[in-house]
């Protein structure tokens, strides 16, 4: 038997108490049940958000709240600016394309985290910009971009919409949604929230909604005032994935238990201390800056193959973690420190890291990344 | 305590089997561990389907799937017929208006099935409609629509799709998707597949792939196109509801070990006994014609509210099963027979409300629906 870890940047893995939440028996969306669940789950989700704001509940995949983004607010030939850093940038790209909006690329090396002076100039160039669309974390390159910095000056344009995807950064980083004054914010189960996929979230402010009025594009299933209309009497417009809603609950309890500060120190240390296992046994993290809280994206070193190193963690140490994507397959491979995330899965992922590598064939100090993530995991 | 029972026409109640299947620890969706899960998921669902067409799985609601039959094949100003025969004919309308098309509506009056003949003559009139709506079973009415005689008429026509709503059908009615030549199957997990909602399904015709061909709507989360390339991979375009896919095999396993036929005769069976226990204490059915095998839409009695039967039912007796919708609310209950579902779960909905109706001061003989129940149960 081989003992199974996961450690990739989504799925990750499920507690013992959200499993067994979701494992009881099914109650009906339309019957009196589901109304204190799904009010309970609503509210505390505010709360993660650090908004007033609704936050809607679909059943689709994180790509999906991304999609109702866009088909809910705009219409076709609306000028919007994408800060494409790297994979999920690209997605709003194609989102933003499939609908005939004109997309207007801030390209960012992949590696780096956008300048928000970028974002001022490209805003100063086309003041008729209806929206910015960004990451939180780039999951493709493990880089957090300054959600805080961006909110600034896109909150001095009245008409211009803030849209964070912070599928992947949601729980591992502190984003005040109302206070930075992002108008969109789209968040997933399977990330930081430590469910199963199959639940996106969408924080939607008083400004997006009045975007929304003068929309001219199709939406059926993502029809988000339905959604709203439906979230104040605690229903959904169409039937919900209601074991997932269960879990979400459950999993928002044990996050409420720990406290906010709490969780975002904890997914903090996690990853400083992840990124000190890799430096200290001669390794390079990927990001060049702004490394995310969420996962680290590590190069593999001269000679060896990112991939190789992805399979041999999987095969031989049981590890699930996750390789490069695009142009950075085989270059880079990914770790998270995310959701269900402690100590010691950090210090499994090194250790698990170290032994790879020679297996491998590269020169690697045993305990070398160890010792180093344990003066952080032992510290403050 | 008050024990419950789910008799709603969906969700409905998921075998403790699937329930444990799916609170094993989560599998990731581009890990090796995905592929046989899947493979094996959706290659049942294509004997359940009885196709040899691509059964695509989606993570939404079944609704999501019936967007994505509309947004992916079709252009605006296209001229299709819509069979609106309850609450659910009226969806595929709003849906085809959400996005441009020129509805033609073929009313029929709920509780009855429309005649193939009437869409036979709706086809000699407008010879450019390029598809037919309709539901397998209306779930609002209880009513089957009669999709072997719908299919004979529309295959002569080879610019029509024939796109059938079988959310709620599937698993309780022996549908030929590829002999009578259903171009699109819109299934869910949520009713006969006994699984929690959350999942939709797709079978898609080599006709229908090349009328997508010609579409002109935009969509992202749904591009169905992009789902078959990724299903012959064993992958899903994004990432998929993990767990309820786990759920999905397992549940097909079930239905497999029981046996196609077996499966549809055990759900006519039980409807024919809940419609005799209806009959024998003394109600009527909604439908005028071709009740459904998934659940029977039984008529308040004069002077008893539908509406408080509902409640009572859930109560009182612990039993979740559904009122009215729309104009039908007050004058009808709808009890299931549906997925999990067996002899008792009869004998329990019919007895519930014999001791509902006598609660509401409604005049009935105690053990006549059961009677007659019975003799059904206990014959071939």
């Amino acid at each position: 038997m081989l003992k199974r870890y996961l450690l990739a940047p989504g799925p990750t893995p499920v507690p013992p108490e959200v499993l067994l939440r979701m494992a009881r028996p099914i109650i009906h969306h339309r019957s009196p049940d589901f109304i204190p669940v799904f009010e309970s789950a609503r509210t505390k989700l505010q709360w993660l958000y650090q908004t007033k704001n609704d936050v809607l509940i679909l059943t689709s995949s994180g790509t999906g709240a991304m999609t109702a983004s866009v088909d809910n607010f705009f219409s076709p030939g609306d000028k919007v600016l994408v800060v494409n850093g790297g994979k999920f940038g690209e997605r709003w790209m194609k989102i933003g394309q499939a609908y005939g909006l004109e997309v207007i690329e801030l390209k960012v090396e992949w590696g780096y985290a956008v300048k928000p002076a970028d974002v001022e100039k490209a805003l100063a160039k086309h003041p008729d910009i209806k929206a910015v669309f960004v990451q939180a974390t780039e999951t493709s390159t493990g880089v957090y971009h300054d959600i805080e910095g961006l909110g600034k000056i896109i909150s001095k344009h009245p008409d211009t919409l803030f849209i964070v995807d912070a599928i992947s950064a949601l729980v591992a980083h502190d984003i005040k949604t109302d206070e930075w004054g992002v108008d969109l914010m789209v968040g997933g189960s399977q990330k930081g929230l430590m469910l199963p996929p199959g639940l996106a979230f969408l924080s939607v402010s008083e400004k997006a909604w009045k975007k929304a009025e003068t929309s001219k594009l199709p939406h059926f299933y993502f029809n988000l005032k339905k959604e709203r209309e439906g979230l104040h009497k605690n229903q959904t417009n169409f039937t919900p994935a209601v074991s997932l809603i269960e879990g979400l609950d459950e999993a928002l309890t044990m996050l409420q238990k720990e406290g906010l500060e709490n969780v975002f120190a904890r997914h903090e240390k996690l990853a400083r201390a992840m990124r000190a296992g890799v430096l200290g046994m001669g390794l390079h993290i990927f990001p060049k800056e702004n490394a995310s809280n969420a996962l680290t994206a590590v190069k593999a070193p001269e000679g060896v193959d990112g991939q190789a190193i992805y399979k041999t963690l999987r095969e031989k140490f049981g590890i699930t973690a996750a390789g490069g994507q695009d142009k950075l397959k085989g270059k880079v491979f990914r770790v998270a420190h995310l959701g269900y995330a402690g100590v010691f899965d950090v210090i499994t992922a090194v250790a698990a890291i170290e032994m790879t590598l020679k297996e491998l064939g590269h020169t690697v100090k045993f305990g070398s990344g160890l010792a180093a993530a344990e003066e952080v995991l032992a510290g403050k």
